[in-house]
């Protein structure tokens, strides 16, 4: 099943995505919910982001990347970091470049999304915690990211993490097919069967530090090929099977202060 | 005005405090609200987290400290990052030890709360969308502080960010006396005019980055003296004038896997 979001007469509703057509999906889609009447396309209908994460949590180094020999070795425990609810943004809307930075690269992912309170769970058990995967963008200001200790700032900024078109429940998040193209060219392209840390790893390890709740977000790191954008540029985020998420690059509209 | 939250016949009510009597609070206090009638005394009900942050931003090195020379000089911008929500608890809730950590330090601060819809405001500004402070502490595991680049698991546990008893909407966030006690012998005691980033100033900062909501939270940081706790303390944070936030620490009742 594809579960999205969209706004019809102002309000936030659910739906599942068949074919092309959307349907209305009534009460929790972590709970109980039933389908609805068909609403239309879904180029008829306003996407939102497919569930509202109270945490984002993005995870560093978790692809081997043979072709540069400079970088770090792949770590021992996962990196994880916060990205806040205030930067995630749905298909279609503008990633706002900040004033501040010069630097702003793209970083396709598969993304699980959490769909039970989960605490403390081995990474067998994980499996039974994911409602399913979502394209993520883990959009991050390169050049405050490598100036400052904390990624908070170079990862938090809003409209930094971009999320959807749809929560895919039926695929298998270990064997997911993801390809990030800018301007329709193909930038990276791999498989989570190659992750350092599973996707079922990461909600543990996780699980083992806080608890997970019901659209909470794990971004599962970034493959080999996340470079700059620049204004104007439309980024792709596609899983295989899932479907495409995508967001132009526009200036901020707020002065640098 | 000191707001708070209680739990009563399994719900969670907004309060006010007068003296040491809690009145109801009906509607939201950070718009329309109207005072009830009188609940008890403070010692009557059970206090919640006084709010409910979509974002916790904490904030590192912002106290000068001339007993410790090893450390490194103030920064020139504010260095934040997050914890997540799922670590926030009340007044008298267990911090609870990770078995994962050997080293767990209070950190006694000063928190602002957000009142309104925040984004890109002067630190002139700023004053207008806080509602007021609470007592705060940033509980850190220092061990993995200190081994791991982001502080995302060190300050991210369950548990590890009390926040209590109330907010308070009159006192001066930049003129706060704050002092921590453990097991009542003070720890740490400071003025909040001693901050290198001013209170207004940080949220100024964070909201050049991030769109701040109402009861978005920013922990000013932690003035000289933080120190590793041990199972069995109590921890008080009080602010003068606004109330005293204490916490046990307790063992954490989760297997280590």
């Amino acid at each position: 099943m594809k579960i999205l979001r969209y706004l019809i007469d102002g309000q936030a509703r659910h739906g599942v995505l068949h074919g092309s057509d959307v349907f209305d999906l009534d009460g929790d889609p972590f709970g109980a919910a039933t389908l609805g009447p068909r609403v239309g396309t879904l180029r008829d209908v306003s996407l939102l982001p497919p569930c509202t994460p109270t945490k984002i949590i993005a995870v560093g180094l978790n692809y081997a990347d043979p072709s540069q020999e400079g970088l770090p070795p792949l770590p021992n425990e996962p990196i994880l970091s916060f990205k806040p609810p205030s930067s995630v943004v749905g298909p279609g809307s503008p990633i706002r470049w900040p004033a501040v930075s010069t630097r702003v690269d793209f970083e396709g992912e598969v993304a699980v999304v959490i769909g039970k309170i989960t605490r403390n769970v081995t990474s067998s058990e994980a499996k039974g915690y994911v409602l399913g995967v979502t394209c993520a963008n883990d959009v991050t200001a390169r050049d405050l990211q490598r100036r400052e200790g904390q990624w908070a700032r170079a990862k938090g900024f809003d409209t930094f993490c971009p999320l959807g078109p749809c929560i895919d429940t039926s695929v298998d998040p270990t064997h997911c097919r993801l390809v990030t193209r800018v301007n329709r060219e193909v930038r990276q392209s791999t498989t989570t069967s190659l992750l350092h840390f599973s996707p079922f790893d990461l909600v543990s390890y996780a699980s083992r530090i806080m608890t997970l709740v019901p659209g909470d977000v794990i971004l599962t790191g970034t493959p080999p090929g996340s470079a700059p954008l620049k204004i104007g540029d439309v980024v792709e985020v596609e899983i295989e099977d899932v479907g495409v998420l995508w967001n132009p690059v526009e200036a901020d509209d707020c002065p640098k202060k």
